[in-house]
């Protein structure tokens, strides 16, 4: 294992005061509490949004925090949920009495936990509302499962939810939007590595030469199918028939479409799927009249990218369009 | 070699075509010249800002072309320079009669290129100046050799001298500039793994477990010093320590610190050992007061990252802060 590290045990705490360092005007890191707060919050009369989750996902949650997105991020370890004392402070470093809004991502601990910050919360006065995201078509989702779990669409909905919030909305309406984004929103990653967690000093699996993982998570997990690698010609026309037949947009329908890379795949590769994706997007009848290509949820190192697809509207689109100021998302200002 | 491909020669059009086809509002891929455009470009009277080089090193040079930053880049292969006849066109692209200032990373071949793509369009009546970048302290710089070679400090460069062209300022004054910077600016890069160029299929050399390259460039290359692994902290202090030591600042100094991951290296380990290089900085009596930190110029999919760092004053925070609409660097707009 080479990475730029000191004591694998503190990697994720040594990595949020680097990331403050670099982020003096936009995020302040609360090692008392573990978590990541907006530099200029909490914003008086604001819905506050709050998310998190798993380390290992950067930018994903804390290179959000900022103007126009979210006021405070609950990061745990790399791979597992924080705990219900993170979130909870995260909720009242967010809280100015208009209520917070937790963006979750399906998976079981994440859920858990933010449910039991939300009890704790309302012990304390603060209306919470939560909405979760759960935009992987690659895992059935079907009576007596856990569901599908949150991608990329988590990314969409904190930009918009945080907007709205921004826009001095209520929280009832910043939830309704964000389940809007959650309803209309699918997502399919291919991973072409796996990924050395810190703790751990090896890759979570092996991929045998000339082969690739179809349907893969953010926890650096075997996807749902390991297959011969293909072009990207071939893999972008599986990925967007794999996000379109079950988002079943309608006909001409303006989309964002995101690319976000696993973590170590470069720009160039990145942008030379997106131009096949971009082609089979509109090939199958939609138009991407937005369009984000990087690393915007990963896992880790990991060689890969997904493809996330989200249904627009004219209101969707003037939230995406509205300023933000994060490390790792930034126009208008 | 699992990449996100087509037929490997062709790796470096299609990825051009997905850049435009991600970025349209911000610039064009003009296939037939092979160069990259700025979408709402030529801006009539402004000085025109033009760079190029090798392919692989993306962002560098076609994801900083669009408002505040480069009107044209001309991208060559995978690690070679563009041809003369790329550069020339990139020239015209941009030139409204103001002239055109060439930004050139101290590359033999580049240099070489760059230098007879001036004396062609000299031919055709378009005034050009032209600075060499050669940030690289890993490099020797003594008489009889290609001297060093250019680095991160070209990304700063193309920023400044791209806001001194969009602020109205003459041929003459914003090559001034650019050279100020060019003089005041260095950069060392440490990487933890090869690169697999897509035409190779092989990477370009084998580091064995456990050790690392001191001193690399953007070719993949191997760098000045194989040494063991060592903590990111022990890291960061030699890698300030080479830089400052040959930039050698004002006590207290203002500077701008970059790191730029090589392309495989996620954003947690960059912010990092961003963290460690800020706290090294300040104790060798620096003050890191513009910070960027994220992957800006790469080698293809290598672990890595390089320090740069450049000495300000008033007038470069001022361009620096300026506005600037890229696909891989944006703010203010």
């Amino acid at each position: 294992m080479r990475k730029f590290l000191n004591d694998p045990g503190d990697a994720v705490r040594d990595s949020l005061v680097g990331l403050a360092a670099a982020h003096p005007g936009v995020l302040r890191y609360d090692a008392a509490n573990g978590i990541v707060v907006r530099a200029d919050g909490p914003v008086p009369g604001k819905v506050g949004v709050v998310s998190g989750g798993g380390s290992g996902c950067e930018p994903l949650h804390t290179g959000f925090v900022g103007p126009g997105m979210l006021d405070a991020a609950a990061p745990g370890q790399v791979f597992s949920s924080p705990v219900p004392d993170q979130i909870l402070a995260a909720t009242h470093a967010a809280d100015t009495g208009a209520g917070v809004l937790h963006i979750v991502k399906n998976f079981t601990g994440e859920v858990m936990n933010f449910e039991m910050a939300a009890e704790l919360a309302a012990d304390d006065g603060v209306a919470v509302e939560a909405v979760v995201v759960n935009d992987d078509v690659a895992v059935l989702d079907r009576p007596g499962t856990a569901g599908r779990r949150g991608l990329g669409g988590t990314v969409l909905v904190e930009k918009i939810a945080g907007a709205a919030a921004e826009r001095g909305q209520a929280l009832d309406a910043v939830a309704a939007v964000a389940r809007r984004v959650v309803a209309r929103v699918r997502s399919f990653g291919v991973g072409l590595s796996s990924c050395t967690p810190p703790v751990a000093g090896r890759p979570i699996f092996t991929l045998p030469d000339g082969e690739i993982e179809l349907g893969i998570g953010i926890s650096g997990e075997p996807g749902r199918q390991r297959v011969p690698l293909r072009s990207a010609r071939e893999l972008a026309a599986l990925m967007v028939d794999e996000v379109l037949t079950d988002l079943a947009p309608a006909p001409g329908a303006p989309v964002l479409a995101m690319l976000s890379g696993m973590g170590g795949t470069p720009s160039s590769e990145l942008h030379l799927l997106y131009g096949e994706l971009d082609r089979c997007l509109r090939e199958a009848g939609v138009e991407p009249v937005r369009r984000l290509v990087g690393n915007f949820i990963t896992s880790l190192e990991q060689s890969g990218a997904a493809l996330t697809v989200l249904e627009l509207d004219d209101e969707l689109i003037s939230l995406w369009d509205a300023p933000v100021h994060t490390s790792a998302l930034r126009w208008g200002m």
